[in-house]
């Protein structure tokens, strides 16, 4: 294992952290709040540790897999317990443990919350919430990859662990370039999000938080109500967004490149707004055959808006979707497990494994009926390497273990099934809310520590598609 | 498609499941019940048509998996039709979907029932219900295959096509014999338990049903509150049973030939009976933090006939395991998935399904840290081939799509969330009941027409493990 090179890129991470913590204090400073040093002086402290860490570059080069595994993991844990610090000093979440979940929450931009009342925060504690989900969507090492003179194989490693999707499709050939073309796009869609904001009439603070929170398909809001007491114009404007945040990335590169043919052709787009269209029309038939209608425009709306949400794995709500019939609420929790596309900000499983689980059942059939006969699978018009086939499925099977581990261990606390599963599934998939005890009007507070550390857990291997998280812990990982 | 050799084998098992239709009949006839002649009218017409279907035997012989498939899911659905008639002629279940799901409940050894009153029945019918678990849990495909005449190909494909497991162990070389061995090693378990329970004091009608439903692995009982009011010592007895018959066979045939060695080593029943243990530990465990405990040795033996109970989806209950803590219930949940050891009469994924999953998640691990490596997966002393670990993989895909859809279409009835996750994994693992509207004390009497039928095929597919139930609906089939 490569120590000093892993404490190097995270000395960097530390650096990036507590600049990105001058923004919350900014904020903070604008509206006169005494919490607001809270974020200068960790943010400080940080940054100077990092700077220390990383005043000799390594040189030693040998890293590989194993190496970006560990880094990645250990870098967003670090990052998420120092990123709590601020609150439990500035008191707006005293509780340490709660802290750390709302942070980790945060930068898996799961959007989970344990806050009874968002609303009696500070502002800069607010916009700390929200920008955490602004950086863990894109991924801090890929910024940090995007900025810093990192160079060799490294990279690719990097940014194999922490990027979601089962390959990791490179713009460009130069790990580098393509992570900054990466961020650049990702900027320049938030900053058009808040300038429609601003243009309906909401103000500064409300637009930066929604627009980092949606950029990152996060779903903290700042509002008790969520996005429930925002204009028709907002929140169609939400709604869009989210659909925009949930699609491979790799889309709008090709636009910029101006390769249109390509990148409408993409075909885990297709499938994306297929399955979210199908989603919708089968919700809205659902309540208006159970007279749960309440004017056509006003459904569709809250139907585009709840179904972009949960798909996306934003998680924002309009409207309290428990009070929907249980079919459509069933549609919702499958919908969490389909998730956003690879390559996006968006969580779940993914529509391009999804598509690739239900190709590879139509292949088995297909031998069994003629075994003789070589099938092969395609996506995206390329044939799919049994290597990425092999992968996707273990990718399940180790999913499903921890979902089950997950789900015994929290329902130690006593809260029904429903709870426990889609308490599991909204983490795992880095939703936001679940059903029941979990659902859009409650909260995660109600847990015990235990059931807490389980989530958290949960969270971090949801975003950093479990292997990287499950390597940190396993003692063959430091075996020579 | 061969079609003349797939009616002819049907031809042969309307004639067998006519001429088992005697034994309902002649226990109707001891009891002086009318309702007897309903099981002798259909069993006669049935045998009939059997024989003038096969009265010559076709002679092309072309006959691969798709033909073995398809004839082994029309032949279930036509035995589980036609098997529901006595009930709907002699008005014990007069409505007819209720008497297919109950008769299907009963082939595939599920054991889920829609009867509010179980006593309500008459002896014959009862009888009818355990035995079609017993006709069941062995295959009536392979009990006709140990008897027939039938010679070539068509005998593995059939074989392949019925047998639970990952792959088919075949205890000799030839299709015949192994059938027939199997069953006579079933006919002695299921008579020694039919010993073991008259000795307890039990009358010979509820022990042949016990024992019947036991042995199939079924979980059908003859009194509405299941195996409650039984003694202990029938109690236990039961436990040993459900037990030994969730055991994968060739154990059994190893022992019988002296191959102790062998037997004992089998590893699939060490992971079977290490879950089992384990399971039963942590409920008790659970039962005694939370002071459910009525005294240890009262417990135990509920723990323990629970445990078995699920776990080799026979699906008895001597008390409401819905009264037991989340944590206690959840394990039971999981323990339906696990289900038994492959090649024995029990459902679920089965034992050696999720100890591959567990070697190959290892493997995977082993092979992020160690790329260039070679790792095998080793099973029962043997390493699996790539083509075992696919098919495991893509069976537990497949699943995984069926659950969600099974789940989504009855969720239309508007139960909750808990009620229709447990209502498919019951069916679709074989176990019989779940968990809210379907728990213990329940019945599936309440779901409409429509979710019916989707557990009646959810039930199909658990016992006939997918595919084959699967390529009867795909038009690729038939397509030349």
């Amino acid at each position: 294992m490569n120590y000093p090179l892993i404490v190097y890129i995270l000395g960097r991470v530390l650096q990036v952290e507590g600049t990105f913590m001058l923004l919350p204090f900014l904020v903070g400073l604008c509206y006169k709040e005494s919490e607001a040093f809270s974020f200068l002086a960790v943010g400080l402290v940080e940054f100077l540790i990092g700077f220390f860490v990383c005043k000799k570059k390594p040189e030693s080069a040998g890293f590989y897999a194993k190496e970006g595994f560990v880094t990645v993991s250990l870098c967003w844990i670090i990052l998420s317990i120092i990123g709590s610090l601020p609150f439990v000093i500035n008191c707006d979440i005293s509780d340490f443990l709660n802290a750390v979940f709302e942070t980790v929450s945060g930068f898996s931009t799961t959007g989970a919350s344990i806050l009874e009342d968002v609303e009696a925060m500070s502002h800069c504690s607010l916009l700390w919430r929200s920008f955490t989900h602004w950086i863990g969507g894109m991924g801090v090492l890929v910024f940090v990859l995007s900025i810093l003179p990192l160079a060799g194989a490294q990279n690719i490693y990097l940014m194999k662990a922490e990027s979601p999707g089962p390959s990791v499709g490179k713009l460009v050939p130069k790990v580098k370039s393509t992570a900054s073309n990466l961020y650049k796009i990702y900027c320049v869609m938030t900053l058009l999000q808040l300038l429609f904001l601003l243009f309906g009439g909401l103000d500064l603070f409300s637009a930066l938080n929604i627009s980092f929170s949606t950029a990152g398909t996060g779903g903290f809001g700042i509002l008790n109500s969520s996005c429930g007491e925002y204009s028709s114009y907002i929140q169609i404007v939400i709604t869009l967004f989210m659909i925009l945040f949930g699609i491979n990335f790799s889309v709008y590169y090709l636009m910029l490149t101006k390769k249109w043919r390509q990148a409408l052709n993409c075909e885990e787009m297709h499938w994306y707004l297929g399955i979210m269209l199908t989603a919708a029309v089968l919700i809205m038939a659902n309540l208006l055959c159970t007279g749960q209608f309440s004017g056509i425009l006003e459904t569709l709306k809250n139907v585009a808006f709840t179904v972009a949400a949960i798909m996306t794995s934003t998680g924002f709500a309009t409207i309290d979707f428990e009070t929907w019939p249980m079919f459509s609420q069933t549609i919702l929790v499958m919908l969490m497990f389909v998730g956003a596309c690879a390559g996006s900000t968006g969580g779940g499983l993914k529509v391009s494994r999804i598509v690739l689980y239900l190709k590879s059942v139509k292949k088995m059939i297909g031998q069994y009926l003629h075994p003789r006969s070589i099938k092969i699978v395609k996506f995206e018009g390329k044939q799919v390497e049994h290597d990425v086939i092999r992968g996707v499925n273990m990718f399940l099977i180790t999913y499903a273990f921890i979902f089950a581990a997950s789900m015994l261990l929290i329902s130690l606390d006593g809260f029904s099934f429903t709870t426990n599963f889609t308490a599991v599934a909204t983490t795992l998939n880095n939703i936001g809310p679940g059903l029941d005890a979990v659902g859009p009007t409650h909260n995660f507070s109600g847990f015990s520590g235990f059931s807490k550390i389980v989530l958290i857990f949960d969270m971090l291997a949801g975003r950093l598609e479990i292997f990287p998280i499950l390597l940190l812990f396993a003692p063959s990982t430091y075996k020579k």
